[in-house]
């Protein structure tokens, strides 16, 4: 297990930043929850104020089937190249269904996909990725907050 | 000006975090780009997955009126308490709007607001927060990342 603090995280989402520059990316969507620091602090060095956010669900509670759903719509008016953020490409479902929607619903708009982690074993890669997940990643973000204060 | 690190954030999201559980909120809205870091971690420690963001616009282009608009549209099925999330209470005016809008569209849901810091002019004043803001604040994810590497 790899603790991922917040230094890593500072200096591997400037390393993000540099890399999706040549993308010129007019808005960014975060996949939530994972993906929301991170989109945040890429909009904020990108200087980016369009920022969304989608969640997705992967099982239906009423069919018992398993099921891919966004919950949240977005908007891309006159926008033509959209980065969409996560944490992670683990399995890389996620990532490939929300590309794949997203590109359905939005055939005018370009997308490309940024992470910090990518494991090779991945059915999806994203466009752009800083490091290979070796080992599970605990990001800071799932063990610094905490109830029990 | 106060260099607000990432140290301060984990401390005072933690205090924040304690503060709202008597709401027993069931959602998080974040009010974008400021409060979605704050937003993400809150939602880690609360372990809550329902997350949306919204992303505000005061000024219209088209009439040059002051005009205060939600770029996003946020969905609450089977909801009824929501904390709203942002970094600051400054002016007030963003948060006021969005408290006011997010009531009128879903009156049957509960609205509270959270915020690490309040300005004492504000104009609305959240219902939680832990920091009085006495000097302007620069939050770690608006210096820490950045095209120039």
């Amino acid at each position: 297990m790899l603790y991922y603090d917040y230094k890593n995280f500072q200096q591997d989402t400037n390393k993000l930043i540099t890399q999706v520059q040549e993308f010129q990316p007019e808005s960014i969507v975060a996949v939530a929850r994972g993906g929301l620091t991170l989109a945040h602090c890429m909009a904020e060095g990108l200087e980016l104020r369009e920022l969304q956010s989608l969640r997705t669900e992967l099982y239906d509670k009423t069919t018992k089937r398993e099921k891919f759903t966004i919950c949240n719509s977005c908007s891309f008016d006159g926008v033509s190249r959209v980065l969409v953020v996560d944490d992670i490409a683990d399995s890389g479902e996620t990532l490939q269904n929300v590309m794949q929607t997203l590109q359905e619903l939005h055939p005018e708009v370009i997308f490309k996909s940024a992470t910090l982690f990518y494991k090779k074993t991945s059915c999806y890669q994203p466009t752009y990725w800083v490091n290979e997940a070796k080992e599970w990643i605990e990001f800071f973000w799932e063990s610094d907050f905490t109830t029990q204060n």
